[in-house]
């Protein structure tokens, strides 16, 4: 941790808030609300951490301006527009891990004519085959491939032993983390005479936009023909897997162990849950949003839809089937009620008619 | 790419087909229907890209022999017995991946004894230990990991990363993709009298028989006793899990993110939907299909049955259970009516019994 | 293999068992009972393979105390108190991979200043940074990344290319499978007024306590702040997510393909099937159990509970679900009749009005 000490008023300052509370008190370093200790500045935004604002013992807790105490509060509070946004930024000032690392490893193997200029470091037993583009700023950490013709940005960061293979192309400021396979073949196979499978050669490559990010051990194949397309701005989690020809749409996140089948176009803004998933060759409308482990079987043309199950149905849809199911035990009561006054009227009317 | 030049009779010859259209159109690349461009072949065989061949810039499109245009078509058109099968040879020719690299890179790290003969590839930083059998024209790429006395066959490919663990056995003609992990421990403990577990040991391998495929990060675990089986030219997808001591039948082929757990054993010709998952120690008969995000709980006993939902029942009977469903709301609305027909006939009875 | 040679009532006194059938057997390897080859000793505890042991070539049968045949055994039995315990004892004795391997390969590249003592091994290319802490006994195979100012307790054992990132913290007799990746960042982004995403840093770490297994390509994030915490006697599958600040509680069992959202604490004792999920920010009781592919989206508070369903319920409930389920196309077939019963009725009345 850095060993920087912040006074009260500097914070709000940094984060241009208001100090509510004793403004003479010093934070050194970070902590959770609900293991704040003396000398940590901590944060509050989400609804169930409240009850532990009231007895932290962090020294500093930024908190929502609207944030209404129903009880005393011994921290100095910074009331700021948005506490999780402002906590990221705190985060940044912290963060032990900003270091400005260059070099090249001896231990890695360079293909020759690849140019690594000063401004990049390379990590040990990283292997960079020949024709590979390294742009300014490019970390890549230890154990890192990289595979033939294949570019790498500006200020993008590859963690160890991920592999980005042959002609696939990453933009700018980009963090690749470990484990992260990009390029590995599609999955094309065409049946065969022989009631087997003969491999269709998977030749396109995969493309990569600035500013995305991807999580630990996922998996994005290269296209049979074209490229499969990560947009700008799109945050996948760990262990996903994006199949051949996907196209994924600007600033859309998946969380983990999410699975998009081949060809499938998903929109700007949209939303996957955990282990949700999306067959081949369909489309998502811009913002739509999936629940996690539901699972999509045809395209969704509304911006903005919500969809729940497997299969997905929209979000309004699901709701009503939910009641509906809870309806059946008292419709059986009823129609056993109903059998029971039905034999009543038998009787009644045969005495009647009797 | 290469910069082979075809003629339309060419291609038609290459692929058994026949000219339909201006034959003096030379083609030099390859594209997908919907970016076509001009001097490229593409191809025709899923319905929904249909209406694209009426626009393409392609010179040359491939396409079912029964395909009926509804329209003009500006490009040329080559019609052959199976479209989908005819582009996957054509992929081949224009493969910029088919190179015949050999050599041994010198900071792999190779065992003493280990024989590896001018026919093969070893990349950078691969580790190969005692005792390993490696076969002809066998390719490891960077950073692979081969363990004590595993077996690789000839032709096969092992891509970056991927690790091989000790006295497993890799037949003729595969291909690992990177990441994948073949012979990690299966996952056994033993609870103990401590309310925690020991470990049991896996003692047995993995054997992989000719023309299997792996995708990228999937991982296959070792057995307990005796071997986990993938049997001659089944295709597994990206991050999928084959517990220990699992055997699956020959051309089976598994989709993205499925799970398998142990002992279970499938047929030949099987397929499993992403997602999808069967739990341990039951029984798949050949031919059987399972959905995407299915969950098979016991042992499906009928060739070629197909299974929906988690749990999954088969589809016909999944089906049925749709409709079911649908029906509920219709069968509340029947329940309201007879009760207000009882009362109108409670009330007529009274009146008439008065 | 080993090739030692025990006899039956050598191996009864090694498993503090007795010996039911001809004393005078040898053994010398291991065998699955459906796989049983003379001079093997295999064992029998799951019902579903009781069959096999009238058959079995095995020259020695570890079975239960309470095993009743219900006809002539070939085999000799060995009657214990748990045969799935004592035969877990039996393979640790045959495991031909307990070697006592030490020493430092030269191709790996350690920093300057971390101690790797002679009890210590570590295989080919691996990485160890700066201000890592290594304790004794620890192996760390091929490939093994080991980050800045990470500890790796005594006897600790980390597979071909596993990654364990800056500062995390392994306790001792851990297993860590290959390609698992400990202390990648968590999924952290704050929506920013341009319609995309911030990255919140991830500055906390990953603390894994002893006696911990952890399967292939599995991934554990790093918290936010503070820590993502695997408690004592934890043991993970293959392939599973382990979001940013998720605590797991003692001795707590996943199987592959599971996932938690950020944030989560599950109790002790805990058991989660394959595939299935937890939302980010709950709790789980002691002791629950989540059913394979199941989905929990709430805190469950009762030890023990057992939930299925996605989203998840308690089990009782679920099973009534499908009962009731089962009933409604009984209950269309009843309304039908009732419509035909008032139907009369109203056809008695109106001739008894007349």
């Amino acid at each position: 941790m850095a060993s920087m000490k912040f006074k009260a008023d500097q914070v709000a300052e940094m984060l241009n808030g208001t100090v509510d509370g004793n403004p003479d008190v010093y934070v050194s370093t970070l902590s959770k609300i609900e293991e704040g200790i003396e000398g940590s500045i901590s944060f509050l935004s989400n609804d169930l951490y409240t009850p532990y604002i009231y007895d932290t013992d962090a020294s500093l807790v930024v908190v929502n301006e609207s944030f209404v105490p129903e009880k005393d509060i011994k921290a100095t509070l910074i009331r700021v527009k948005d506490a999780r946004e402002s906590f990221a930024a705190l985060l940044a000032y912290f963060d032990p891990n900003q270091k400005d690392i260059r070099g090249i490893h001896p231990s890695s193997v360079i293909a020759e004519g690849v140019e690594i200029d000063e401004s990049n470091f390379v990590g040990a037993c990283c292997v960079i085959e020949s024709g590979a583009k390294i742009g300014k700023n490019v970390k890549l950490y230890a154990q890192v491939f990289i595979g033939e013709n294949a570019v790498i940005g500006d200020n993008t960061i590859v963690l160890a032993g991920a592999k980005i293979l042959y002609r696939c192309e990453l933009g700018a400021d980009i963090i690749i983390h470990p484990g992260v396979v990009i390029g590995g073949d599609g999955f094309g196979f065409a049946p065969n005479s022989e009631n087997n499978y003969a491999k269709v050669p998977q030749i396109g490559n995969v493309i990569i936009e600035d500013h995305v990010e991807i999580g630990s051990n996922t998996t994005i194949d290269r296209a049979t023909l074209g490229s499969t397309i990560i947009r700008k701005g799109v945050k996948l989690d760990n262990l996903i897997q994006i199949a051949h020809n996907v196209e994924i749409g600007e600033n859309t996140v998946m969380a983990a162990q999410v699975g998009i089948a081949g060809s499938t176009k998903l929109g700007k803004n949209c939303m996957m849950g955990g282990q949700s998933g999306l067959i081949g060759h369909i489309t998502l409308a811009d913002g739509v949003m999936i629940a996690g482990q539901s699972g999509v079987g045809k395209s969704v043309e509304k911006e903005g839809e919500v969809l729940i199950g497997s299969p997905a149905i929209p979000k309004t849809d699901y709701g009503r089937t939910l009641v509906i199911a809870k309806r059946v035990p008292k419709l059986i009561e009823e129609v056993k009620l109903l059998k029971a006054e039905i034999e009543n009227l038998k009787n009644l009317i045969t005495e009647n008619g009797r």
